[in-house]
């Protein structure tokens, strides 16, 4: 997600280092610690303006969410949200979803959500594509035996690619959604990102799969 | 695919065992022999009135078919095309698909076919659906090792629990395709069913997936 440069973004952030983490790598290993609880941890890599996140957050009190984004401006939106929301279960990080093994320890999570990444649909691109075979070891590393990759887009030709990619590393397929709207009883439960809520009003086919990592 | 009853089909099919396998078991193993050449087989199972294996069969003389349906009316229609296309490299046997152990020695075919196979929708009869595990492990049983599987179908139901069944089973996606008829490239080398001409006219989207054993 691209968005303008919001002034002041970064004091806001620094303002609020009770929900956005100063120094992420302090809690590798003791997450756990600083939501003071030991429920399980779900990551959101590339977390835009943060309505999924804080959305299920809200829905799942049982479950610790840690949202995460390298852009500065698109984490101050994000927190505008968490602000909002007042919740004891979210907290955020600034970050490159490609460092995130300097801030979990080896089976410290328990899901990776990817929600409207980016396509790269370049083929000289395709290394930056979050679901592209560094991505899935890097998230294999920081999640528990067997964890799963929770994944939707609008983008065709990432989610093919995803498939080929996830399934060629090992991965199995859960379950898979190639018209997530069109799922009933599905929609209960889908909290919807900003993307998915305009794109889906358009008509736009929503795909989504649940990917489980192998036991080794 | 279903049809009304062929009159005379039954007659029509036995007056042409050039082309229709009277008794394929007496094959088994032995394929190369009927063929008089050594060159890969690939196998269609249920190939409906056989516009998709005779015109494979046309295109590529390199290759051996055999297409596979349990209807005989339907083989009836394959069999049309056959005559008229006069090509020494398609054969065609009426039996049941999950049988195909009965016909083929382990490892003697090259790939399996699976155009817009039934979908069976309803969950009580997944285990009729071609690719339910028990029909993975038949065509893995008579396919050469890392062998492949090519489906298309207009059913999403179909696709996405073919997508989930093979992946379990332990397969991998080579390449899937969403939509089709949008790839310009591969349109050059698609041989299209009567279903597929009919729905895609329709605007209906076409998926396909190319799946691989692993090898044990």
């Amino acid at each position: 997600m691209r968005v303008k440069y919001r002034k002041g973004a970064p004091e806001y952030l620094k303002a609020n280092t009770h929900l956005v983490v100063e120094n992420p790598a302090e809690y590798k290993g003791r997450w756990s610690e600083r939501f003071g609880n030991d429920h399980p941890i779900h990551i959101e890599v590339g977390c835009g303006k943060g309505a999924f996140i804080v959305g299920m957050a809200a829905k799942h009190p049982e479950i610790n969410y840690i949202a995460i984004d390298l852009q500065l401006s698109v984490l101050s939106y994000a927190l505008d949200r968490a602000i909002e929301a007042e919740l004891p279960n979210v907290q955020m990080i600034l970050v490159n979803g490609a460092q995130l093994s300097e801030f979990f320890e080896d089976g410290e999570c328990d899901r990776v959500y990817l929600n409207f990444s980016d396509p790269w649909p370049k083929t000289r691109h395709e290394k930056r594509r979050l679901t592209y075979q560094t991505f899935l070891a890097t998230d294999e590393k920081i999640l528990k035996s067997e964890g799963e990759i929770h994944f939707k887009t609008d983008n065709r030709g990432l989610f093919e690619y995803s498939l080929v990619s996830m399934t060629n590393y090992g991965m199995k397929l859960k379950q898979v959604w190639l018209d997530l709207h069109a799922d009933e009883a599905f929609a209960k439960e889908n909290v919807m990102t900003e993307y998915e809520e305009k794109f889906s009003k358009k008509g736009q086919v929503i795909y989504r799969l649940e990917a489980q990592f192998v036991k080794k």
